[in-house]
C-alpha cells in the first residue's frame, strides 16, 4: 500500500505539474463559448451593480472583465478607481460623471469671487465650492478612465441610469495580476451585498475568489483613525465617517437633497462647443483631453447601408485618450435579418454587449469549429477572441450592440463583400483554393456588392453573374 | 487509511501547487539545449510542412515556434493567417507571395480598362482580375508579415520552394495564448496530414496538444453554408466549396494550370526601382511598406573578414515593417574553421537555422554551465536565449546559418575582439578581475585585431604580443 | 480500495490544476506585508551581497527584486550583467562604476599619443590604456543600468561602499522568466558563497531555488579553453584565467595595488561641467545618456515643508535614461513625527528602502484591510503594490528613504491635503459619500492647508473651520 501510494504520489506531482502548466498555456484553447449574463450581483441602497464570471474561459483567454451598474433616480455610486482602463457605455438614462486626475485644477468653481482660493476668508454666504470638471452622462456616451483614475457617477435623470463597464485586466497600465480590482474611496461596500442568483453554478470547486467588491470597506478602513485626524485636521468624528464602518448603504447610496454641482451645461450642443473651447489652447495634457464621447452621434458613423445597418467605430483618432489606454469601442446596427459580413480580427480581442433585439452570432476558431452558434439577446454578452472568425444576422427585430476592443486601432477583415480578403486575392487563387472554376471564382469575388453589411437576401437572383 | 490519505491530500495540494508555480515562474531556467529537427510533418498534395516541437523548453523559454514549408513546383500554400507576427526566409527555389492587408487597395490589375471597376459592364472577353500587390520570392528572401494579415504562397519555380517560418508567440500583438494558431481561409488542413517520425518521443503525458494545423477544417467550414450563400451572394454549391469538407487535398495544393497572377518584374534590377518609385510618394502606410528584403543582398552585409566570414543584419532601419513587428534577422556566413567572437545579445532571444555546412555551437547560461556543446548541421535549430553567452566555431566545410531575433534592434555584445566588453573594461579591472599581470591584460584586452569574425587560429604565433 | 484511489486521483487533478492556476492568477491578493531584511547573503574576498527573498509575495506581486552590496576600500565587484534594467542608490562610500554598452566608443584615454590606436606600435614606455567612460559613485548617486548591460563597481574611498540595488524582472526589456539573473564576465562567484542567517525559513518546501548567483563560475566556464585560445588569441593558461576556476576570491575582490582608471573629475562641480559639455553634441544616442543622478542635488527637491520634510523625484525628465527603462526613483525624508498625504499610486509598484531612522507606515489592500501597519526602520524594505492605498509617519528621530518604481512617470495621488482627490470631488459628492454635513464636507476637503507632507498635528485647533 505504501508503495503503490508513493507512486500514486510521483504521478500525481508529474502530473498536476504537467496539467497546471497546460491550463496556463492553452488558456485560449477554446471549444466553446456561451452567451452570458449577470451570475452575481451586489445591492446597494440606490441601485444595484451585476457582474459577469471573470473565470469564464472567454474572459480569462482575453484578460477582460465586465459589470453594470443600474443606478436610481438620485443614486450616487461612491469614488473608487480600479487597477485597470476601462470604458463605459450609458445603455440608458442620464447622469454626471466626475473623474479625478492627479495633478489637474480644480476648474469648476461656484462663482466668480476670487476670496475662494483661501477658505479662511470665507464670508458667511451660502456654500461655495471649487473642484475638478465634472462630465454629462447620456445616452449613447463611453467614457474612458486611465488605470488607478477615481471616478463616481450621479444619477440626476428621472429613469434609471444603466452603465456596462468594460475592464482590460491585461492591459499595459495594470501591473498587478490579471484580475479587475475596485478600491472605494468611501462607504462601506460590503454591507448590502448578496447574491441573486441562488442557482448559481460552482463552476470552479475549490477556488475562493476574492469578492468582486471587496469584504471589509473603503480605503480609509485600513487606516489607523489618528493618523486620518492628523492628516485631514479634522475632529476624531469626521475622521471615522471617512471610515464609514457604521455605513450601511452599501457602494450606491441615495443622495439626501439634490446634488449642487457646478456642471457643463446639458445641451449637446453647448457643450461640444464648451470642449472644442477648451482644446483650443496649447496645452495638450491629459487634463485637457476628453474622457468621453457619444458613439450615437451620427457624425461618428463609419458604415451606412440604408437596407443593412451602420457601424461607428471609435478609435484613437476619434478619441484621442484611447491612444493611452490602448482600447476602442463600436457601435452596430443590424436591420432586421441583415448579416454582417464574416470577419475576422487581426489584432485585438471583441466583446459584444447588446443593448436592443437580437442576433445570430457565429463564432469559429482555428481548427474551423463553431465555438458559438446562437442567438445573442439583449443583456447577454460573449468575446470573440483575437483572429477567431464570427458572422453576425439580425433576428426579425433587428439588433444594436456595443462592442469593446483590446486595441485602440483594432483592425478588422471582412471575408466577403466590397473590401474583403476574398478581392484582394487574385482570382487564380481563389479558383485553385477552393476548386472552382474561374467563373466561379468571379463570383465569389464580385457577387457581393455591398460592403461590410448586407442586406437580407441582398442581390440574390439579381446579380450580375447569376444572370449571366 | 483514511487520516493517511487526508495527510497525503493536503500533502499533494500543496506540493503540486507549488510545483507548478515554480515551473511557470522559472521556464528559463536551462541546464541543457538540443540541437533540433522537425518532430512532426503534414503531408499535403503538392508539398509537405515540417514543424519543431513547440513545447521543447528552449522554444517555451523564448515563446518562439518555428516550421519548415516544402512547397512542389506547382504548388500553392492556401491562404490563412496565424496569430502572432511571423519572419519567414526563402532557404531554396522560388515563387510569388501575397499579404493581404485589411484597407489596402487592390493596385495589380489586368490590362488597363477601366470599366472592370464595375463587373456588370463586364464584356465576353478573356479573364480579367484585380487584387492586392504579390511579391516575387526569391532564395535569401525575408518576408515579415504582420499578426492576423492573411498570406499566401505559389511556387512558380522548377525546384522545390524551401521556406522556413519563425513565429514570435511573445509579441504583444498576440493576446491569445502563447501558442501558434493557423488559420485556413481554404481548404481542409487536415485531410492528409500524418506523422513521419513513428518514434517521436512523448516528452509530456497527459498533454493534449492542439494538432499544429486544426483538425476540422477551415474557418468557412464552421459558418453554416446558408450564411455563406447570404454573405458571398453565391449559390448554395459554390458556398459549400468555401467550407471545402470534402477536399482531400490538404493545406498545399497543386495549381492545375499555370496560376495567371499580375505580379512583379521577375529581375530584381526592375522589381527594386518599382519599390523605390512606389517609395517615394506621401503615404508612408503600412500599404506602402515593403514587406520583403533579400538579406543575401551584398549591400546589407554589416560585417566582412575576407578570411573569416561575414555578417549582414536587417532591423528596423533596413527593414521598416521591423519596427512594427518587433522583430530582426541576421544571416551569417563563417568560412572553414573560423570563429564567432564569444558574445551575448542583450535585449533579444535568438534562433539559429543553419542553411549550408555545420559549425560547433557552445551555449552558456547565467551559472556559467555549458547548455549545449554540439555540432548544429544543416536544416537544425537552437535558440539562444536573451543574456545566455555564445560561440560558434565552422567546421571545415564552413556554415552559414539564418538567425531571427525577438527584438527589432537586438544589441549584441562580442566579448573578444577589436569592438568587445573586453576593450571597454581599464586595463586594470581586467588584471584584477582574471588575476593576471597588467602586460597579460593588456594582451586579453588588444590580441585579438579581427572584429567579430575571426579567421581560423588567426594571428596565433604572429601577434605583437606573443613576439614582445 | 482501488476505486477510491480513483476517485482520489480524479479529484486531485482537479483540484490541483484549480489550485495552481489560481496562483498564478491572483498573486497580487495580498493580505499581509512584511518589512523584509535579508534572508541570504554572499561573503566574498573583499565584500558581501546581502539578498532579499525573492519570492516573498510582495516582490512576487510586483516582479522586482532588491539586493544590497557592501563593498569594502579597495573592493572590486567583478563586471557582471543582469537580465532585467536595474537601478542603484549608493546609501554610503563613493565609488567608480563602469558601464560597458555596446557600440559606444572609448573615449577615455591615458595620454594623448596616438599610436596607441595600433598597439603595435606601442614602445617601450609606461603601461597606457583606452577604455568606455566611467563614473564616480557618491553617496546619493543613483545610477540606471539598461538588461544586459555589463557593469563593475570600485571601492575607491575609505569606508564601505554601500550600494542598495533595485530589478525590475517583469520589465518589457526582461524577454526571459521573471527572475533576475546574473552573469559574471570573471571571476568564480559561488566560491565563498554561505548562507549568514541559519535560522532562515524554508517558506516554501519543494522549492528548489536557482543560487542566487550561480554556482559554476563565469561565463567563460562554460567555453572550451581552446576556443578561448583562439578568440582572444592569447596562450592557454591566460585563457584559463579567463574561466577562473581557481579563483578562490569570490563576486567582490580586493585590487592588489590601487586600481589606475582614467576617471572624470572628482569635484561635482567639475563633474557636472562636463557632462554639460558632452551633452551639447548632437549626439543624442544612449552612448551620451548620462547614467547616473545624484538625488540628493537640492535641484531635484520638488516639495518642501520646512515642518514636515521633502521630496526628491527623478523621473523621465530629469534623468532620461529612465525613460528606456520604465523605471523611476524618489527620495523622501520626513522629520520628527511628520506625516505624509494618505494616497496612492496609479501606474506603478513602490519599493520603500528606509536609510535614516524609522517611521510608521500603513498599507490598505482594495478591501479596505491594512495589509502592513508597523514600524519600518533603517534597512528595512516593503513593497507597497500599485493601487495600494499608504501612509506615512515618522518616529521621533525622523525618516529618510529611497524608493523605486517600475514607470518611469509613476504618478500619485493624494487623498489629503491641498493637492488631493478630496479636493477635487464636489462638496456634495463628499458629504453624501461620507454622510457628513456639508460644513463637514468642507472641512474634510479644505482643513489640510498643506500638500503632500504634514507637519506634525499641523494646524490642529488652528485651522479656520474649527475656530469658525
Amino acid at each position: 500500500m505504501a508503495i503503490k501510494a508513493s507512486l500514486l504520489l510521483a504521478f500525481f506531482l508529474l502530473f498536476a505539474g504537467t496539467l497546471a502548466r497546460q491550463q496556463q498555456l492553452n488558456q485560449c484553447q477554446i471549444n466553446r463559448i456561451n452567451a452570458l449574463e449577470p451570475y452575481d450581483s451586489i445591492q446597494a441602497e440606490a441601485g444595484v451593480t451585476e457582474f459577469w464570471e471573470p473565470d469564464n474561459q472567454q474572459f480569462r483567454c482575453a484578460g477582460v472583465e465586465f459589470i453594470r451598474h443600474r443606478i436610481q433616480p438620485g443614486g450616487l455610486l461612491l469614488p473608487s478607481y480600479v487597477n485597470t482602463p476601462l470604458m463605459s457605455f450609458t445603455e440608458q438614462g442620464r447622469g454626471i460623471q466626475g473623474v479625478v486626475l492627479p495633478g489637474c485644477p480644480e476648474t469648476y468653481e461656484s462663482g466668480s469671487e476670487q476670496q475662494f482660493s483661501d477658505p479662511s476668508k470665507r464670508r458667511g454666504q451660502r456654500v461655495q465650492d471649487r473642484h475638478q470638471k465634472v462630465q454629462n452622462l447620456n445616452q449613447g456616451d463611453v467614457a474612458a478612465i486611465p488605470a488607478g483614475a477615481a471616478h463616481w457617477i450621479y444619477n440626476d435623470g428621472n429613469t434609471e441610469l444603466v452603465v456596462v463597464v468594460f475592464f482590460d485586466a491585461q492591459n499595459n497600465a495594470n501591473q498587478l495580476d490579471a484580475n479587475h480590482r475596485r478600491f472605494f474611496l468611501a462607504g462601506n461596500p460590503q454591507a448590502q451585498s448578496q447574491q441573486q442568483q441562488p442557482g448559481r453554478q460552482q463552476q470552479q470547486p475549490g477556488r475562493h475568489q476574492e469578492q468582486p467588491y471587496g469584504n471589509a470597506g473603503n480605503i480609509f478602513n485600513g487606516f489607523d483613525v489618528e493618523f486620518l485626524v492628523e492628516a485631514f485636521n479634522v475632529d476624531r468624528e469626521t475622521a471615522e465617517k471617512l471610515q464609514g464602518q457604521r455605513d450601511q448603504r452599501g457602494h450606491i447610496v441615495r443622495v439626501q437633497q439634490e446634488l449642487q454641482i457646478i456642471r457643463p451645461p446639458q445641451s449637446r450642443q453647448e457643450e461640444e462647443r464648451e470642449q472644442r473651447g477648451r482644446d483650443n489652447g496649447f496645452e495638450e495634457t491629459i487634463c485637457s483631453l476628453k474622457l468621453k464621447e457619444n458613439i450615437d452621434n451620427p457624425s461618428h458613423v463609419d458604415f451606412v447601408n440604408p437596407q443593412a445597418g451602420r457601424i461607428s467605430n471609435l478609435n484613437n483618432d476619434k478619441f484621442p485618450i484611447l491612444r493611452r489606454l490602448q482600447l476602442s469601442a463600436a457601435r452596430g446596427e443590424l436591420y432586421p435579418n441583415a448579416i454582417q459580413s464574416p470577419r475576422w480580427m487581426l489584432n485585438a480581442h471583441n466583446l459584444l454587449y447588446v443593448t436592443h433585439g437580437s442576433m445570430r452570432v457565429q463564432i469559429v476558431n482555428n481548427q474551423g469549429e463553431s465555438v458559438f452558434n446562437d442567438e445573442l439577446r439583449k443583456g447577454q454578452v460573449v468575446v470573440i477572441p483575437q483572429n477567431f472568425a464570427s458572422i453576425k444576422r439580425a433576428s426579425q427585430e433587428g439588433a444594436r450592440w456595443i462592442s469593446f476592443r483590446t486595441n485602440d486601432d483594432a483592425i478588422t477583415e471582412n471575408l466577403a463583400g466590397r473590401v474583403s480578403a476574398i478581392r484582394s486575392l487574385p482570382v487564380d487563387v481563389v479558383a485553385n483554393a477552393y476548386q472552382v472554376s474561374r467563373e466561379d471564382a468571379q463570383k465569389l469575388k464580385y457577387n457581393q456588392h455591398q460592403t461590410a453589411l448586407f442586406s437580407p437576401s441582398s442581390s440574390k437572383g439579381q446579380g450580375w453573374w447569376s444572370s449571366a
